[in-house]
């Protein structure tokens, strides 16, 4: 066993403050890392408040996890003491499910093992997460980190950056398409990263001015306005795929609108009601789709991993201090950041 | 021009009566249908009644059509004089967009002509459908029908059967899948008859105990209760495909539920709002699909019918006089129909 040290929420109401537990003594197949990088997911949040239900207390979170390994099982393979390592949203599942042998443990039919708010498949303890100095996992659930990206910018791919691969790889985006990523956030912003370097035409779709300027930054080749009715007019039928990013209920007609015939938006962001309903002559006229995406298989991710060692992409992340977490997720709440808060956890080892 | 006699509705609150009217004489490229059955659609009332806006009075409702060549234009070379022909929901589309191109005329991107309530390409004057003795329409519009089936019976195929065919076909059902077919009514048996002779195992999803048992008549391999949780539960991620026929709003979420990873749902039946509202973890939890899809193309209509040929298909159907329409609506109203009403447009010269 490890004594590991991180920060927790012990209820729904409660700040994270300091906390001490145990890590399991690495099995066979298990990498042992020391966590240098923590990023900062919504969920992270809504988690630790409860907002979803079930949550489980005390909660450790964090599934944006880079780090080195420091020790690995006799059985493991594909790591070496000294190697950097990624860890996601996932650390275990069944295995054995059709899901999981298509290399699809994110769908896994007999529920997946969350990097935290979950529980050990054998033992049924507790999945605490990356806000933490060190975590232990089976090596087929960590990735393999290039040293030629900027190490803390690279924590928000495993959640942030996976979501919005996978979806852009499964509906084939490439050349010659027309992509538009609805919502600039966490999530939106890595989508326009990815869509611009798998050589989309890519259209930052916002209600915010400001956003759409920085988005043209980030590589978007146009910016369309969602709250100018001409603008929408004008690309109607146009689009050859949509990655909705949005976290909350909205109305998604006005972007079916927006979709050629047979083509897909893929919802990536609400887990909730989609509230006001969509229509279904929004779908009809035209064969269109309303598809979900969750994350990403492991043997995807690394694969996303080595897309953007080759194409040089990170995420844009403002760093904190986890003495700073608190008023990290106040801003989170307010959608104050560009666009992923990152946890140095260098700072565990400060004075709080 | 043509004399021609039907029934029409004049304003939203009235009765279907007794109404002359001209046809065009026929150019180039059509050909004149004396008709011999018109199939009675929902969408018949739902527009005679001006429930979605936008009606156009006097309405000759009728969009399953099934009559005889009586004469021909000049270039036609489909038919001569004496065949039988059928008719559905479009009468013309601009030819020349993308859809028209790829034989997709009901997704036309410059307007479709519907064959009532509509207004023709050149001169703006109404269109008026098949409650009628007569109709001109462009050969390009006219499907060809068998002498081997029950010609009284073939009518509904032009809307119902094309509008549950071409969703099946798109999505590629055939043998060694499970599909589910959601709703009895006329498009459902119509669903049902398809996905069989395709080759799928069918499971007719219903409230209805009594229509579970009729789906097995008509073709269904298994009766799914939807108001039983226990077996919605039994049957959890194990459709390849579900075909929902729903015209009125529903809660798509339990439906979703029964999907496999990675599939649809098509949703032919809904002109109105999916409410209550799906929930986005509904499509994102296995990678789901709800999607759209309206009527089929010409290509793929003339396909249906010559498949309905081959494999003895036709809709059951309860014969009505035009003179007794009125009260038709009423039983439409209360779903008191198997499965579809079709008018004997020989009843049109019998005193009223």
């Amino acid at each position: 066993m490890f004594q590991a040290h991180g920060y927790a929420a012990h209820d729904k109401h409660s700040h994270l403050v300091p906390f001490s537990f145990e890590r399991r003594a690495p099995g066979l197949n298990d990498v042992v890392i020391e966590i240098l990088y923590s990023g900062v997911c919504h969920s992270d949040l809504h988690q630790a408040r409860d907002d979803w239900g079930g949550s489980i207390y005390p909660m450790v979170p964090g599934h944006e996890i880079i780090g080195r390994v420091t020790q690995v099982g006799s059985g493991v393979h594909k790591f070496k003491v000294g190697d950097l390592a990624g860890v996601g949203c996932l650390v275990d599942s069944c295995r054995h499910c059709s899901a999981c042998e298509e290399d699809l443990e994110q769908y896994c039919e007999n529920g997946l093992t969350v990097t935290y708010n979950g529980r050990e498949r054998d033992t049924g303890a507790p999945t605490y997460g990356g806000y933490s100095d060190i975590i232990v996992v089976d090596e087929h659930f960590v990735v393999k980190v290039s040293d030629k990206l900027d190490l803390k910018a690279v924590a928000p791919l495993l959640c942030a950056g996976i979501t919005t691969y996978s979806p852009l790889r499964h509906w084939k985006v490439g050349p010659g398409q027309k992509v538009g990523v609805i919502g600039l956030g966490g999530l939106g912003h890595m989508g326009v990263k990815f869509a611009k370097a798998m050589g989309a035409t890519v259209v930052m779709i916002t209600t915010s001015p400001a956003k759409g300027q920085d988005a043209q930054r980030l590589g978007a080749d146009d910016v369309l306005l969602s709250t100018d009715p001409d603008a929408m007019k004008a690309h109607a039928n146009s689009f050859d795929f949509l990655l909705n990013t949005v976290p909350v209920p909205h109305d998604i007609n006005p972007y079916l609108a927006l979709l050629r015939r047979d083509r897909t938006m893929a919802m990536v962001g609400v887990l909730t009601e989609l509230d006001p309903p969509p229509n279904g002559v929004s779908l009809i006229l035209g064969r269109k789709s309303v598809a979900g995406s969750a994350i990403g298989g492991l043997k995807e991710t690394q694969e996303m991993m080595d897309f953007c060692a080759e194409h040089n992409i990170v995420s844009d992340v403002e760093m904190i201090a986890i003495q700073d977490i608190n008023q990290a997720y106040e801003r989170l709440v307010r959608n104050d950041v560009k666009y992923r808060f990152v946890i140095d956890m260098a700072s565990l080892k400060e004075p709080s």
